[in-house]
């Protein structure tokens, strides 16, 4: 049985909580041999800059680069309101995302049948809704320099972001986007702002490129971020592969899991270049959710997106799809027998904490 | 009765169409005395490049300086999607927003009582929605410098985009906002990416002392950009004034229209400065949607949002606010009676084409 490094980071808010319900599902797999899964824990965010004045410490830092994949719970709240930007909660997120070259963030926004009815969309619109955004994770306006704000010799100041993207970048993205595709639908659209952007322009151009090149039996579209985002309230099942930028990714993967109904619930994957000698690739798997600070601490929280989270490490990180199959069954069937945390209540549904939820899902494994 | 100087745009697919029923309505009010509606006509975007290789010449640009309102349609479609980027449609709408100085861009997002069944959004989420989005309009992506796409040696490319923001850039459009907000429900949500964006640190931080210094009795929130995505597709109704930036308040603005199912019904007013001297200022008036080319030309096109543009024009260029209540009253009035345009239509009510529409308006008033 292969030995397997995770780095656990939970994180600040409610991400402990979530984590240690998944850890109990490690745990479980391991039992069952599908790898020997030995955790580490490390601090990032808020709960690291506490400790030792950072968002994550280079040691921490250190143990990501080395684990085979990182556990991510959340970061950020009130309490670190006033640290400097550099050691922010949300730096510790974008330096294991920038130094572990995880450019590829994938983000399903599934809408469970047993959640439909909680979006604030009509039925009809949501039903069955299955989209897979692909986000552009370490580039763009998230690191490009100027990356500053100066002041001017009248006292006033200027705050500049750069946005940079090269044809590698697009590429690389791309490419993952219609892989995804041959698995799905066999549709990608990409969003962009070409009308207003240079980025945009080399953006549409190089899709367009890697499609009639590599990837011609695919279908392609082209969209407007802006209308995409219409699109994604109008009739949002019109889409199946999104590809798109870090920011214009950032804000549409948020939609999208809105519309489902199901913020809780929804997992993601952030994943690097594979390692053409050892076919391995650097990953990060996180919920789409925050660190919801209101309810952290009373064992309200919805733990399924981070389970459901390291169903996606079980198959892109450890190519255990039957063991990541049978953890998103164990979550179907749960919800299926009408258990709910708080967040996704509704009508004939029994309301559970955490702790109950983490241990009905284990128990349906 | 003074004189007024319109510059009237129509632009590309659907503009034409839907300027010709403001034209007659404009009309009727230099007809009641409401003021001397001097109208002239100029080109813009494809129409304009078509014309003279240029997205907007510069003589109509002297005309729009020298007008005391321009009205807008829409620019843009397929039949330029080759032309050079400095020539793109889209070049001559983003020329006339700079080199007029229309800095603050208001788009009420309504839901009209007799289209809240036409969202994707279950019915009470949308009912009653009244939502302004002001958005900033001359700065940011949308013209810093360097924009531009590099050729490196290894004939791999680079884009740039830079979003820079000033102290009075951002000071200016927050004023605005709170203004706007004091004639309304006294609220102001200010949305940026401050965890990532150094022109949202900037943002949040001059939002918040404009508001401690000049308006501390108006609500204010901050919230970031991609919740607050999410936040207008979970309970968009916890809105009032959502002031933002130009590429933020592109997206965000889309979906508020969106949500209320009135896409074809949503005016907008982009305003500069007063001039302390006159008391005017420069202002263009354009509808939400787009130039919708795939029915242009056949007489289907919903001109509400563009009357209802002029009707923004009454108000806020021509001090003519009751003529502008007379207006919007009469759109109400022909909504209520069940008339409607193929994008709105729904069950018992009347499906009549651009003209019908526009006429059915005009002897309403
Ligand atoms: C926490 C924040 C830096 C992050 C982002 O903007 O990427 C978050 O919104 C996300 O989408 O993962
Ligand atoms: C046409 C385009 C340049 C424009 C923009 O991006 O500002 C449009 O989307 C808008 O919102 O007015």
């Amino acid at each position: 049985m292969a030995t397997q490094k995770l780095l656990v980071l939970p994180g600040d808010g409610i991400g402990p909580e979530v984590m240690g319900e998944v850890e109990k599902i490690v745990g479980w797999f391991t039992k069952q041999g599908v790898a020997k899964f030995e955790v580490e824990r490390g601090l990032v965010g808020g709960a690291a800059y506490d400790a030792h004045g950072e968002a994550i410490s280079n040691s921490d830092m250190a143990l990501a680069q080395a684990a085979d994949a990182v556990l991510f719970g959340a970061v950020g709240g009130p309490k670190w309101a006033d640290v400097p930007y550099s050691k922010r909660p949300e730096a510790g997120l974008l330096r294991l995302r920038k130094d572990l070259g995880l450019f590829a963030n994938l983000r399903p926004a599934i809408c469970f049948p047993a959640l439909a009815a909680a979006s604030s969309l009509k039925q009809e619109v949501v039903e069955g809704l299955d989209i897979l955004i692909v986000r552009e994770l370490t580039g763009g306006v998230y690191f490009g320099e100027p990356k500053e704000i100066v002041t001017l010799e009248d006292g006033s100041q200027r705050g500049i972001d750069t946005q940079v993207y090269t044809t590698g970048e697009i590429e690389r993205i791309t490419r993952v986007a219609f892989e995804l595709a041959k698995t799905r639908r066999n549709k990608v659209s990409s969003a962009e702002k070409h009308n207003v952007m240079k980025t945009g322009v080399l953006w549409k151009q190089i899709v367009t490129r890697v499609h009639k090149a590599e990837f011609a039996d695919v279908e392609l579209e082209h969209v407007l971020a802006d209308n995409c985002a219409m699109q994604l309230v109008r009739w949002p099942k019109q889409y199946d592969v999104l590809v798109t930028d870090n920011l214009f990714g950032d804000i549409l993967s948020d939609i999208a899991a809105m519309l489902t109904g199901s913020l809780g619930m929804l997992p993601s994957a952030s994943l690097g270049a594979e390692d053409p000698a050892t076919g391995k690739r650097k990953a990060l798997y996180e919920p789409v959710h925050g660190s919801a600070p209101d309810i952290a601490g009373k064992g309200l929280a919805n733990p399924i997106a981070t389970i459901s989270s390291f169903s996606m490490a079980l198959r892109y990180s450890f190519k255990a799809s039957e063991a990541a199959d049978l953890l998103d069954k164990a979550i179907t069937n749960v919800l299926a027998a009408g258990l709910r945390t708080a967040d996704i209540k509704s009508d004939n549904t029994h309301v559970v904490g955490t702790t109950a939820m983490g241990d009905a899902i284990l128990k349906e494994l």
